[in-house]
């Protein structure tokens, strides 16, 4: 699988498919990278449940990411840090192929988070995502609500670039 | 870790540690299993995230599991076979050490959803769950719904003892 994306992004794409072990476990793989847009895909194989589906946690894995990638192109990972807040998935057709996840968010948005962020020390955010196998039906749909916090001063973001 | 545990349950607690690879890496094991009771453990070691705590979908994992492990202990689960429709899970304070979770349901309330089940080809149940850390603290509460259907014809159910 050949992903061509800006050089600025190569630290962010190793980070997210290789930086946390559980989320590596899984065989997640950048497809699309470019400022505001993310699309993840979500290997079936390594990921099969007890009836040949794709694992709830796997699906429920590439959803919740959605908060940390976005963050990583819209927001600056250089005075924030993403965290999860709680998130609802809907198992809505078994997923029987590999699974992709867009995530998107309008540049005055992510200006709009980072302003209360900066004035509050936190901003909640909220998403809507779609999963959909490679026939492009949905197969989950997940809500969830993300929050960023000032980076810890002296913590270095592992999603920023050198 | 010594888990003194029914031999009848054998093949279900292999299955529940071992049974679906991507359950199995995360290292979740059974410290107590009885008819109609489980309690789980995941580690922290091998499932933090960017910021040092247990990685949120390892915490869903932890949280969706009891919807099989219920079946497996409180179910006839050479009737029937359990799916999850829905997850919602909340992350209520971060999660630094291991972390425990516990899954009961009465004998009435199995009867009466395997009589739903039998009367109408499947039956939805749902749970209300917490995920507490080493020193008992709440830090997700999951709530959920599941689902069971009849055993395909010729499926020998996973978790069923020889």
């Amino acid at each position: 699988m050949s992903v061509v994306f800006d050089e600025k992004f190569r630290t962010l794409v190793d980070y997210i498919q290789n930086g946390i072990p559980a989320i590596k476990r899984t065989g997640i793989r950048v497809l699309e990278i470019r400022d505001y847009y993310v699309k993840l895909i979500m290997p079936l194989e390594g990921n099969t449940n007890h009836i040949g589906m794709m694992y709830a946690g796997s699906l429920f894995c590439i959803g919740e990411i959605s908060g940390g990638v976005i963050h990583g192109v819209a927001f600056d990972v250089n005075k924030y840090v993403p965290i999860v807040k709680e998130v609802n998935i809907k198992f809505t057709r078994p997923a029987l192929t590999d699974v992709t996840m867009e995530v998107s968010m309008d540049k005055e948005r992510a200006e709009a988070i980072q302003a209360t962020a900066a004035e509050k020390g936190k901003a909640d955010f909220t998403m809507e995502l779609e999963l959909k196998d490679s026939g492009g039906q949905v197969v989950s749909r997940v809500n969830g609500v993300w929050q960023i916090r000032p980076l810890p001063p002296g913590m270095k973001s592992p999603m920023a670039g050198e």
